[in-house]
């Protein structure tokens, strides 16, 4: 099923629209104040306007053809304007309503009849018992909470198997300067599923990695298919490692399946893990920004050495090497720093230096090494030498990574900065860490799939 | 040795103050702007007056009795100031210089010269080769990274044996809204290690944890029997799982050690531990704030599912536990929630309500319950309950731990406005399960070594 209607629609219906601040109604058709199409609210009830917009009595008034509409609506009420949405030929709609499948036989029933009239209607429908979803590019933010609506563009996509965990993710992306390409909760999934919605973003031009949110799917073999045929990389995190199934089936009605044979399966099929929200956003801006890395071996690049004894011994731990570097590399270093810093692996310059993106310069340029770690405590006396290093990955070819410490409201703008130009950057030395041994881990996968597929 | 000079002076002398922004004798004269007793700068080639204090040729020539020295000098010249300070009967040193232990043996000899002249004298040093200190309360920001010294007074201490990663923790604390009550980076720690660090900020009023960044010490046993020994709960995060001691050697003189003797030690000896910088922070928090727990069983409430179902998996594969509440809670929720959501551990209210504290109380109260977790996704429209929840910890005697999303800038205020009240604030659910996690772990070790000691 084609999502076009869904993700990138030219007119919006937002149905149960409302004059009242604490209704979901009212937020949804709120947040979409900055989208490039038309919004038509809907109520039999609202006479006048909201936002400067006149209710429409039904979906089936509304003057234009439209493309996606937004139910803000009990549960009981969503068969009829499923209905309506039908006669108006409406491609996609968004249910945010809980008391679905997630509520009992009694909610199974209603869902199972909402989604039989979308199968029939040819409507595509995320949710039930969703949060929405939000398209930066286009001012397309359905989402209901507030504050969702300053996600900015990027290029990645998170699809969240829960509206709630999509929401987190997306403050996440707020509060680090990260842009997003789309985030999406599927909720219940009555006829939208994981498959098709990365299928959807696999092709979508900004996008460079999708993330997912996994709590449990019905059809684990054809979700690692979709994920393997994928040209974008795509990263999961899977929920469900030990026993939650009674709480997680009152939640999207889905149970979290064997969690074993998921992670094999990832692993065989090539598709990147992580084991927390800030990881998955992590490993997607790294697959995302630094592009293929072609092996283990990481070159660690440090102004204060605790941190790069941290850097070393985590990558390690994850199965990273961290090789010592060719005579010519050494030389050019010894050259550049005194003599009482280490210029091993990792290397040290002991107090950030002028030169300092000299030593990442040739770290990167060295070939044993595949991925370049930098760490550095921001001093604002000295700087990230961000110009500096930000030509690296183009003129050498290597993925640099970038992690610091520093104020957040003063190194958030540099760090953006430096992941526009494809450099990955993290808020601590360990995530920067976890984020390299992650996306080396997933170019083995890849690297495996790969020579399977050539046989 | 009583480090009253070192903590607490009265009279500090910056000795190397420089009238050059890049030096660091610039940048602690700086930091110390806001210090509540006497500053003197110290350099026999300095003229007039800097931040509007006069120079003085030789720490002998300042007429106060000077309790602090901080030299800000180059390795070689700190033997003959060292002298000088015996002379002027100063207390305590901080040698920020490297070219020490760390550096081969010429620093070695040049190291337990320094040493030697201080322990003849009577004085502390803290360092060689680190980045000071600092004690919030009293405006002695020694530390000579610019920013650092926006860290606020608050109950835990932080103990680095690398200045760097010490660093690293004051801007954490920074960026959260955190306070502590010291941050000290040990660096070669020539006559002041650990261990009298421990026991100075042990018998501290105002810090009610304390944590470890802890690479290698000649003396674990030593260290573990301090901590043991302290009234105040200590947590460590010990680097160097992997084989790190080439580089580790080079930059404090440490080897890493047995790390697995280590990790055995900590649980034997009632020390909490934490795998990275972050977690570290995130346990002392807990330690010092939430106060003891009784038991593994956690009381988790959500208003959004997904997140609930990550906080369950995460707290139960740490080993916590997640008990069925009792008829009396079950009944008390079941009365304010609609019939849609799930009423188990973890109770989901489904969306954020104003009945959401009265559920978080009921669960306080309940018998079987140890700790609760909250989860909540921000919404300014609903806001926190901060008000409602604050008050729960000493109604019901149950430690409450509080995690949420939300854009950074604006949650800031709202998680450090919770700790102050006794209720551990985390930006993730993640973050806010594994410090559950960490505590009731630490509690379990202090049992036994309670019962231990009881025999």
């Amino acid at each position: 099923m084609a999502l076009n209607a869904l993700f990138s629609p030219e007119t919006v219906a937002v149905i149960g629209a409302s004059k009242s601040p604490e209704k979901i109604g009212h937020e949804v058709l709120a947040n979409l104040g900055g989208f490039d199409g038309d919004v038509f609210p809907v109520n039999p009830n609202s006479d006048g306007e909201l936002f400067g917009r006149p209710f429409h009595e039904s979906v089936t008034d509304v003057p234009k053809q439209v493309d996606l509409a937004l139910l803000c609506l009990p549960a009981p009420v969503t068969p009829d304007v499923m209905e309506d949405c039908g006669t108006a030929g409406v491609g996609a709609a968004v249910i945010y309503g809980g008391g679905f499948a997630e509520a009992g036989e009694e909610g199974e029933s209603l869902q199972r009849a909402v989604t039989e009239i979308a199968d029939e209607r040819g409507i595509s429908i995320l949710g039930p018992n969703t949060s929405g979803f939000l398209v930066p590019r286009s001012g397309l933010y359905t989402h209901f909470v507030d504050g969702t609506d300053r996600v900015e563009h990027g290029n990645v996509a998170v699809v969240a198997q829960s509206g709630g965990v999509g929401t987190a993710l997306a403050f996440q992306a707020v509060s680090e300067g990260r842009g997003l390409s789309a985030m999406v909760g599927l909720g219940n999934r009555a006829n939208v599923g994981f498959n098709s919605v990365i299928e959807y973003f696999d092709a979508d031009e900004e996008t460079d990695a999708i993330v997912l949110h996994l709590e449990g799917t019905d059809d684990a073999r054809g979700l690692l298919e979709v994920c393997e045929a994928a040209d974008t990389p795509v990263a999961v995190y899977k929920v469900g490692q030990e026993d939650v199934n009674d709480f997680a089936a009152s939640h999207t009605g889905a149970l979290t399946g064997d969690h074993e044979l998921y992670v094999g399966g990832f692993r065989q099929h090539g598709i990147a893990t992580a084991s927390s929200t800030t990881r998955l956003l992590d490993v997607g801006v790294t697959l995302a920004k630094a592009g293929p890395i072609d092996g283990p071996n990481v070159g660690v690049v440090t102004a204060q050495a605790g941190p790069g004894i941290i850097a070393a011994d985590r990558l390690k731990a994850a199965g990273a090497e961290l090789p010592s570097f060719d005579d010519a590399t050494s030389e050019s270093i010894d050259a550049i720093l005194p003599g009482i810093t280490f210029s091993g692996n990792p290397v040290d310059t002991g107090r950030p230096m002028p030169e300092f993106s000299d030593v990442v310069a040739h770290v990167a340029s060295d070939d044993a090494i595949d991925v370049v770690l930098v760490y550095q405590v921001y001093e604002p006396a000295v700087g990230f030498h961000a110009d500096a290093l930000s030509s690296l990955p183009e003129e050498t070819g290597t993925p640099v990574l970038f992690a610091t410490n520093g104020p957040e409201d003063e190194i958030r703008e540099d760090l953006s900065e430096l992941e526009s130009v494809g450099i990955p950057a993290f808020p601590s030395v360990e995530r920067g860490a976890d984020a390299a041994a992650a996306a080396i881990e997933y170019a083995a996968r890849q690297r495996v799939v790969g020579e399977g597929n050539d046989r």
